[in-house]
C-alpha cells in the first residue's frame, strides 16, 4: 500500500530556513534564508549517503546517513512545490538526486523534463491532490514523498493527504524564519492533528522523530486529576 | 554548581497552549487556551509522580513519571512569571506542588507567602536576572528551575540565563496558540542559539528531549558539499 510521506529538517523552534529576504535575489537569499537553512541541513551535507547521491566524495557513514539512504530508497515518486523546483532546477543539473518521477505543482504549463538516472519532472496544473494521485500511480509499490518546500508540505498535511511525517530536529534555535507549521493548518482552538509516535532516533547533531498521521480530532478538556481526588 | 533549568510540554509545532482568548475570563480560557494546554500536558496528569505531588490517587508508573519526579527532585528553587502565579495561586491552595522557594517576577509589591510543604512565594520587583540570583542563593546545591510561563522562559533564554532546556514533545499539531519560541529571542538571520543534545527519551505519548544551552553563535554558510567534488 503506497503511503504518502513527508520529512523535513527543522530547528528546535520549527524553522526550516531563515527569514524570507526583502529582495528575492541570490544575495538576499544568502544573507537571510540561507544561514538558517544551511544550519538545519548541515547534517545531511555531512552524511555519506547524501554525498554519494550528489556525486561528491567523503562524508560520514552514520545512523543519519542510513536514514537518508532509507528515505531515498522508500520513495517511488515525489511531489514538489513550484518554488522548490525553481530553486533546484539549475543546481540539480542533468542527474538530479531523486532518480524517480517528480510531480511539480505549478500554474505554469511546461513539457515533461526527462533527466538522467531515472528522474523526470512532470508539471501538474490541477492542484496538489491530483499531483499526489499521479505520483501514486507512478510510485508502484513504493511511497510517494512530499519533497517540499514547507508550504506544500503544510498544504498536504492540512488536506489530510500525508500518512507519515518525519522531522529531523536540529539542536539550534533560530528565533525567526520560514516555519514548517503555522496557522495555515486551519485548526480551531479545540482541534488538533493527532500523530502517533512511530520512531525516535537520537544521533550526533540531530534527532529523527517519525510519526504516523492519525488525522484531525477534537481536543478534550479533562478533569486535571480531580476525578481521582473526588473518589 | 547550580544550573538554571527550564522545561515545557509542547506540541510538535511548538505550542504550549491554544490561542489567547478574546475575553480574558475563565470561559474564554476554557474555550481557547485550555484545549491545547490540556492536550500537551495530559501526559503529566496521567503520571503517578505528578498525582502524588497533588495529593491525587492513581496514575501511571512510567518512564515519564520518573522524569517528572527527577525534575521535581532537581529543583531547589523556582522562578515564575506573574501570569503563571496569578493563574495558579488559587488552585495550588495551601500545599503547592513546588515544596521549595518560588521567586515570582512581577511589578506588584507583595509580602512573602509561606505555604505548607516548603513552598514559599517571594515577589521580585527588580527583574528576571535578579530573581534568578535570589533563587540561586535559595537553591543550595540544587538547580534553579524556570517554572514558566512561556514568555518568562523565552526571556530567560534570550538573556542567556538558561543552562539546560528540556522539551516534552507531544504528538499533536495545534496550528495556532501560544508559542514557546518566537522572534522575541531577538536573533538576526545569521545568528542562532546553539544547543547540545543531552538526552532523548521516547515514551508512550511523549518524547522528552533535553539540551545543554551552548549560547548565541554565528550561523556559517558552508560549501554544500562542493569542496569534495572540486578535490
Amino acid at each position: 500500500m503506497t503511503k504518502v510521506t513527508a520529512q523535513m529538517s527543522v530547528s528546535l523552534d520549527g524553522f526550516y530556513a531563515g527569514p524570507r529576504a526583502p529582495d528575492d535575489d541570490m544575495d538576499g537569499w544568502l544573507a537571510w534564508e540561507a544561514p538558517g537553512f544551511f544550519r538545519v541541513t548541515r547534517w545531511v551535507i555531512d552524511a555519506m549517503s547524501w554525498r554519494e547521491r550528489q556525486g561528491f566524495a567523503g562524508g560520514e557513514r552514520s545512523v543519519s546517513s542510513e536514514i537518508i539512504a532509507e528515505t531515498f530508497a522508500a520513495a517511488g515518486a515525489y511531489v514538489m512545490g513550484r518554488r522548490m523546483f525553481d530553486g533546484g532546477e539549475a543546481p540539480w543539473g542533468d542527474d538530479p538526486p531523486f532518480r524517480a518521477p517528480v510531480f511539480v505543482v505549478t500554474s505554469r504549463p511546461r513539457e515533461v523534463l526527462e533527466r538522467e538516472g531515472g528522474t523526470s519532472f512532470t508539471f501538474v496544473l490541477d492542484g496538489l491532490e491530483r499531483a499526489i494521485e499521479q505520483a501514486k500511480e507512478a510510485a508502484g509499490a513504493k511511497d510517494v514523498a512530499v519533497a517540499g518546500g514547507g508550504s506544500l508540505l503544510r498544504a498536504a498535511l492540512a488536506a489530510g493527504l500525508v500518512d507519515q511525517l518525519e522531522l529531523h530536529i536540529v539542536p539550534v534555535l533560530l528565533g525567526d524564519g520560514l516555519r514548517l507549521f503555522d496557522a495555515s493548518l486551519d485548526l480551531g482552538p479545540a482541534e488538533g492533528i493527532e500523530l502517533v509516535q512511530d520512531r525516535v532516533v537520537e544521533t550526533a547533531g540531530v534527532t529523527h522523530v517519525r510519526y504516523t498521521v492519525a488525522g484531525r480530532a477534537a481536543l478534550e478538556l479533562d478533569a486535571r486529576g480531580n476525578e481521582a481526588a473526588a473518589g
